[in-house]
């Protein structure tokens, strides 16, 4: 088992306590696109990711998305566990943007650990600190960044992430991410090609000028 | 000394633990208007609200501010003690809307206990779920709210906090709480005049009509 490799605070745990979290463990595959925790409607435990991508984000009552985080191997998420604390008081949705695999550790079993272990309630503080780290850049780039310095920093993440210049990615995907309408998103887009930073075809998005799009970010 | 009331754990904490908190303890005075902790400048301690208002906000390199939450009586302010924890990656400037009295606990003293203590971590926990939250609320509203019905429910709220349907507040202050430029608040501030809901003069805004506003909000 691998589990152990993968929270860093193991060692700290008494024997008792790293028991009831390996006796407890469920083990879960989740194709890309499977929607894993969906806001309040149910409690599904603590995430912690061995491969792959999770994605947060909320929604509007029309539908709309934005992304407030993204998850990666190693990263454990714990509003997905809201339930935990009383004063998590908002609903996220988590779904896989790639085919995960991920361990859910029952709430109960992490919130009896965690009332009696400091190390895991102060671990507990460093994620939701980091977490909120996310949340706080994103008001930031809401508030005070044009839309094409956010999309121009987005196609440049998702090409760090991906390992490649040339995105299988969806206008209609990029919307979700950023919270914009659909034809916003396809404007500038096109905007970016006739500048040539970008060349767009059919679910794909080719980066042409990657100095160009990170001078639209520093802009 | 009436801190142990204002400290809802103080009682899961040790003598030795309580002593070093009141041993350490600052209190201080701020008048309305003091800018109490500066961004990254500095890392101030944890605050306690005795009595008073405080404004959490962030600035652009603009210079434009927006709210991100508040602190009354009974409430602490982790967030000015960042180097607390290396995960808060974000500044965050705290200043005072009326004239508060607060204590002021060291980081260091805070952060040892803590370290040792599941109550005072777990309480922790707690605080910043909290803040998430107005977080979340506040990345809601920027997102899919219209900036009439964020201004009906800022006036609204400003009316309950108050007690009293005159606000005495200016446009300015307005459009620093809610992250937009003064003109297009002023400009929303007249239709609402026109629509009967509000009566404006210099320095004061008067609800006439609290009912229609709410409606607004809900629209």
């Amino acid at each position: 088992m691998e589990f152990q490799n993968y929270f860093p605070i193991w060692n700290k745990l008494t024997p008792v306590q790293q028991n009831q979290i390996l006796g407890s463990l469920v083990i879960r595959k989740a194709e890309k696109g499977t929607v894993i925790h969906n806001g309040s409607m149910d409690c599904t435990g603590l995430l912690l990711v061995k491969s792959g991508q999770l994605r947060a984000y909320i929604l509007s009552e029309e539908g709309r998305e934005i992304t407030i985080y993204r998850l990666f191997e190693r990263d454990m998420c714990l509003f997905s566990a809201s339930c935990m604390m009383r004063s998590i008081q908002f609903d996220i949705t988590i779904a896989a943007e790639k085919d995960t695999d991920l361990w859910i550790i029952p709430v109960e079993v992490y919130q009896s650990i965690m009332a009696e272990s400091a190390p895991l309630a102060n671990y507990t503080n460093e994620i939701m600190a980091s977490r909120f780290s996310d949340v706080m850049w994103l008001i930031e780039q809401i508030m005070w960044k044009s839309l094409d310095r956010r999309i121009a920093a987005f196609l440049l993440e998702e090409a760090s992430i991906e390992g490649t210049d040339t995105l299988k990615i969806t206008h209609e995907i990029m919307a979700n991410h950023l919270g914009s309408p659909r034809e916003v998103i396809t404007r500038m887009l096109k905007y970016f090609q006739n500048e040539g930073m970008v060349r767009l075809s059919r679910g794909t998005i080719a980066i042409t000028d990657a100095e160009k799009l990170e001078e639209v970010c520093e802009a």
